[in-house]
């Protein structure tokens, strides 16, 4: 999930508009992670939170608060509670995973150990929930946790799924608003609703969120088959050398003839990989037109965040993010 | 933490005085423990809260409700909730303590993977935190949030403490009061509060839950050196293998003189054991008293558990959770 590449740079311009508001919530994140009665917590904390990572959720809760003339000061909270949430995640996926590498530097699980990593997980999410409490809001609290037990579930149907070659488009998308969308709907909603932004809008929130989310992580996957690594900084197979079943081979498998099926089962459902399996599988993603489908499906997802966002009232920030859904899906078109 | 043995059984007692609500808390946690989307969410969660845990704490919370007259709904749901907190704990803390057993039973790292255990206690965190939510008493999530963070707080400093010979009494109470006695505390204030008891009884029930739950860990850790396995199911000596640095061995590192020290440096701090380790270390607990004075402290707490009931109006339930108190020690005394 990088942003890092191509001219303009909406997240950037984001940045420096809400750049107050972002400082506040740096802020409160150095705070609210401190935890003086046990040390490992801020070492590993500051080591994912300080890395260098876009605060692309943050922004978006302020975004979206500010657009409905929010004045604050609690859309700082949030944006801080959906940072927590997501590091989090971060730290339970690489232990998940058995990631080695995050952002270009080790992950905690490898400096530390799996243990620190589970437990100062669990202490970000209860910080989250702590942050959460004190804008006071009841429909807020609803979305957050809401968000939070979509994100774990779509984690746990990942590791069911991932190596089940029956796993279709519409699994796929739980799976996806999961890892990504749900916390980024939550973002904007929160957002809206905490402005006391009027019902249409704050569905448009949700709406933005939700789609800029699933291009987000389709790109993401499809990049896996296609990227340049030089600018994506992610390794073409990654996620076919981890066995994933993401959208360009949901699509692929759905097509296979039977000795395709059977390429599909020995390399993804049982794992037994060979030399040149990448390059085939490639082969038939091109052969069935998966990869210029999923990118299709991106566009799509991004032209309903644009969507979402055309019926709000103009301002800057809605161009922005506007942008955003463009500029998510630039890399792949 | 077994409270099987013994004559008199109070949490029989309050299970059957509790019965009717304890049975909705029961279908409460297996409606919310369910998932459509991932299986594998109720298959592991079903393991371990279907496995006969007692539900002390939801009858913690139901109790402390009634005792201050509320009549419902909501005790129900904020008892399904800390159970899943509890849920959730042992998940992680099975991953963390590569545990292969619990209550009598292979866990669930064992039986599917680290991988499930730890993604399916974030979905149970998430899901106690959606519960808490529901009865709309920010109070009550703002008590039950504290203690998410206190716990897994107290799981960090233990895994930080555990081998530094440096700890005192001062951090093993805070890691206590992370393990055991935040949830204990938290279920009894939390039902007051939902009761919209004055003050004083609130506190009164925080008191109570906070010293039952310390009263509780103390025991467990003696028992640890000189428990009856075929009583208690725990084997003796499994802290001192694990290198755990719990009150008794607290209590005799502060007198030891330098081959003592010597010795607690290389069993505990450096975890190099030799035949004959834990018995050398048994007979510096007695020469040293420590067993005795571990036994006094817990002996206190329980006192003090006792004092916080009696400051609340009599009724039946007040009766059950004063000798809940006493049940708890009458192991060790």
């Amino acid at each position: 999930m990088s942003l890092d590449e191509a001219a303009t740079k909406p997240h950037e311009e984001l940045a420096a508009t809400l750049a107050d508001g972002m400082e506040a919530v740096n802020l409160l994140i150095r705070e609210r992670m401190a935890s003086e009665n046990a040390p490992r917590i801020p070492e590993v904390t500051a080591h994912l939170v300080e890395a260098g990572g876009k605060r692309l959720r943050p922004m978006l809760v302020l975004a979206a608060a500010r657009m409905c003339g929010y004045p604050g000061p609690y859309d700082v909270h949030l944006a801080a509670t959906v940072e927590f949430i997501h590091t989090a995640t971060l730290l339970h996926d690489d232990v998940v995973d058995e990631s080695r590498q995050r952002r270009g530097r080790p992950t905690a699980n490898l400096l530390w150990d799996n243990k620190s990593s589970v437990l100062v997980g669990d202490y970000l999410f209860a910080r989250a929930f702590q942050l959460m409490v004190e804008p006071g809001s009841l429909r807020v609290l609803s979305i957050l946790s809401n968000a939070a037990a979509t994100i774990a579930e779509g984690e746990v149907l990942q590791l069911s799924a991932a190596q089940d070659l029956r796993t279709g488009e519409d699994t796929y998308l739980r799976i996806v608003r999961g890892k990504t969308a749900a916390l980024f709907s939550a973002a904007t909603e929160a957002g809206g609703v905490i402005a006391g932004a009027p019902e249409a809008q704050v569905q448009a929130l949700f709406d933005y969120g939700d789609a800029l989310g699933i291009a987000f992580q389709i790109v993401d996957d499809l990049l896996d088959y296609q990227g340049d690594a030089s600018a994506t900084g992610k390794n073409v197979g990654d996620d076919f050398r981890e066995r994933k079943l993401t959208l360009p081979v949901i699509k692929a498998v759905a097509q296979a003839d039977e000795a395709e099926r059977a390429f599909w089962q020995r390399t993804i459902e049982k794992g037994r990989q060979d030399e040149g399996d990448l390059e085939h599988a490639i082969s038939l993603l091109h052969k069935h037109d998966a990869l210029d489908a999923t990118r299709q499906d991106a566009l799509d997802w991004a032209a309903r965040a644009r969507a979402a966002m055309d019926t709000l009232p103009d301002s800057e920030l809605r161009r922005m993010l506007s942008d955003l859904a463009d500029y998510v899906v630039a890399r792949i078109n």
